[in-house]
């Protein structure tokens, strides 16, 4: 019986690993979870997992409410919540669901109590991979990914050596504007953004799916995951999302994974490694339903974060925290319909071009980084107006 | 240093065996080999590997001739000279790429002294495929597989349980036919048949392509060297034949492997296993060159031989030796001209309908199938006339 801590239980990938947990009750307990905003959720998965003990919510005003509510439990608030879960004892897989650089600090401690992690929130690797894999090393933590891509390459690399391996390729959908040209993006609004045509998402990722700072992120994180020069890391867009990623051998052989757009697959994948259990309440993917596959090169000039990703990454030091900072104060000011969609990219770029470098970050210089960029991008905003 | 012996040296797979040989002269050395009337090939392949102390050829008299100009080597001949190299002690996997049933005794030969077998001669396994896995069982003996579809999977149950697979995915390439109706099919000749849009292959394989005849026996194939059962191997009609096959497990995770028609990709895995070495002298497999891949169902109507693999597979016994044996020898009446292509699935399904059904027979009893069966078809062909 694996013993399961959560964060990010109410969001998408959170709400379908409670999926997968509530079909393997044989295999998984959710000892501790937390929620953001969404209390009613809290108090569903409360009755639901009555093992639960310790859970954390995004405010202190909605922990005093629960604390009334339910007596017996332990409820912490706020980030420091999330470095609680982290802290407990009494579990073996850290599953961080949770979306943006609050991601970091809790999976730095997950780790540093020797727990497992399962890694939905790419942001703890793009802003702090160093950090994080030397965390790892450190105190001999496996890290096994959540995200669809990179688990189809962690399920391509099983039974292989690295050293075997020329390339890892990393599909992408290529978001909701691929078939838009740079200047059919100048007016396309946020629902339009929002509507991405293979999967359901939260609304940051869909908006960094289109502008492909997503497909950066997954870059920078490949490498930190796998250990791999970023010129062995190559982008391939694919538009219907059925190749989820794959593994090119020495030997020419490609390993590819298949499947639906169904995050349960490597979300379960994740808990389960290294066996596969059965996936219940869902069709095995058919290839009816998809009879042609198409693959193209990504033009860096019709998406300039994805080739930002080489650079960021080959740089490293605190670039991928000002660039992730940037992206999530611009994303946040387009789903505020406060700036246009390709100010996105201006703004995540020229934060990258000003603010300082810093080669070999502290946790604290991480978290100053991510400051300054939202700063920087809040008044790019301001001067606009 | 892995010391091989090679059957068929001068074949399409013994050539591209000869190749991922001498490019990796530090792992593998050639100990042996055979070829068939080739004897030109023969004297140059003596002269690139001087190491070669035995060798076999097709008949006695260049037999003789070879023993005058290389005095100092074993010459064996005919079928017995297969099974002669078989026998060996000083070599460790033994490389099966000759065509045909006569490459059944050969392969036992070798399990019987304990030596890696890895199989390109899909015969052995159609026919004989429970004398083989016994045998295998019996003398601890792993058998890789050659074949691209094979090997496909063989590389995609990496790191994988057998007891996780739902279902494997053998694609096909349709043959030289694909487009055509059955009504098309009456009239086809010889030279079209031996057209195949995809690989480049000896003659009986292609013609065994275009009825799909080779997937039904690579159906049966699969079904002894990954022990799975009938009813979870699918095939899947893929016309680029890029990837090669696939593996569904049971949490809807698909693997794939993907690559150039490039035979030499499976022979090296097959010899390396379960290391990947450098691929010489190719590129690798470039998707801007396959923008579109395509999957479609096939049709058991359109390819009757096909849907006979499931029955002869399913009832076993001497069922294969008469399938493989009525369709050598219906394919060589075809590829001299004598029957027409539509002729090649009628006499095979009548001899399978009507030569009488051994449940479990020996190796004799299989001899005597396999002479049976043709004995069938030449007498069809003759009453034809």
């Amino acid at each position: 019986m694996k013993k399961i801590v959560l964060l990010g239980a109410s969001g998408s990938i959170g709400t379908q690993t409670i999926d997968v947990i509530s079909h393997h009750l044989d295999e998984f307990e959710l000892v501790a979870f937390s929620v953001g905003y969404n209390i009613e959720n809290a108090r569903e998965l409360i009755k639901q997992f009555p093992l639960v003990k310790v859970i954390s919510v995004a405010n202190e005003n909605d922990a005093n409410e629960l604390r009334k509510e339910f007596p017996y439990l332990t409820i912490h608030f706020g980030d420091k919540g999330l470095i609680e879960l982290a802290k407990l004892n009494n579990y073996d897989t850290f599953v961080s669901a949770i979306v943006g650089f609050r991601g970091l600090e809790p999976v730095l401690e997950a780790i540093k109590h020797c727990k497992v992690v399962a890694l939905a929130n790419k942001e703890s690797l793009v802003t702090g991979g160093t950090l994080v894999k030397n965390a790892c090393k450190e105190y001999g933590v496996a890290l096994y990914p959540i995200d669809s891509e990179h688990s189809a390459i962690f399920q391509c690399l099983q039974g292989n050596s690295m050293k075997e391996v020329d390339k890892i390729i990393v599909t992408a959908s290529g978001g909701s504007f691929r078939d838009k040209t740079r200047e059919e993006l100048v007016n396309v609004t946020k629902q339009e953004a929002l509507n991405h045509p293979n999967w359901k998402m939260g609304g940051r990722i869909t908006i960094d799916s289109a502008t492909m700072c997503n497909k950066a992120f997954e870059v920078i994180e490949a490498h930190y995951l796998f250990d791999i020069p970023f010129d062995k890391i190559d982008v391939l867009i694919h538009k219907e999302s059925v190749v989820h990623s794959m593994v090119q051998y020495r030997d020419h052989s490609i390993i590819a994974q298949i499947g639906s757009a169904d995050m349960r697959i490597p979300i379960q994948y994740a808990l389960s490694y290294p066996n596969r259990l059965q996936m219940f309440n869902d069709k095995p993917f058919d290839f009816t339903n998809f009879p042609e596959l198409h693959f193209t090169k990504p033009d860096f000039k019709r998406f300039p974060l994805l080739e930002m990703a080489y650079i960021v990454g080959k740089k490293g030091g605190n670039l991928g925290a000002i660039m992730n900072g940037a992206d999530e104060e611009a994303v946040s000011l387009f789903l505020d319909d406060k700036i246009k969609f390709l100010d996105i990219e201006d703004f995540v770029i020229e934060a990258i071009n000003t603010i300082p470098f810093i080669a070999e970050p502290t946790l604290q210089e991480l978290i100053d980084t991510d400051h300054l960029s939202r700063e920087f991008v809040r008044n790019k905003f301001v001067e606009k107006q």
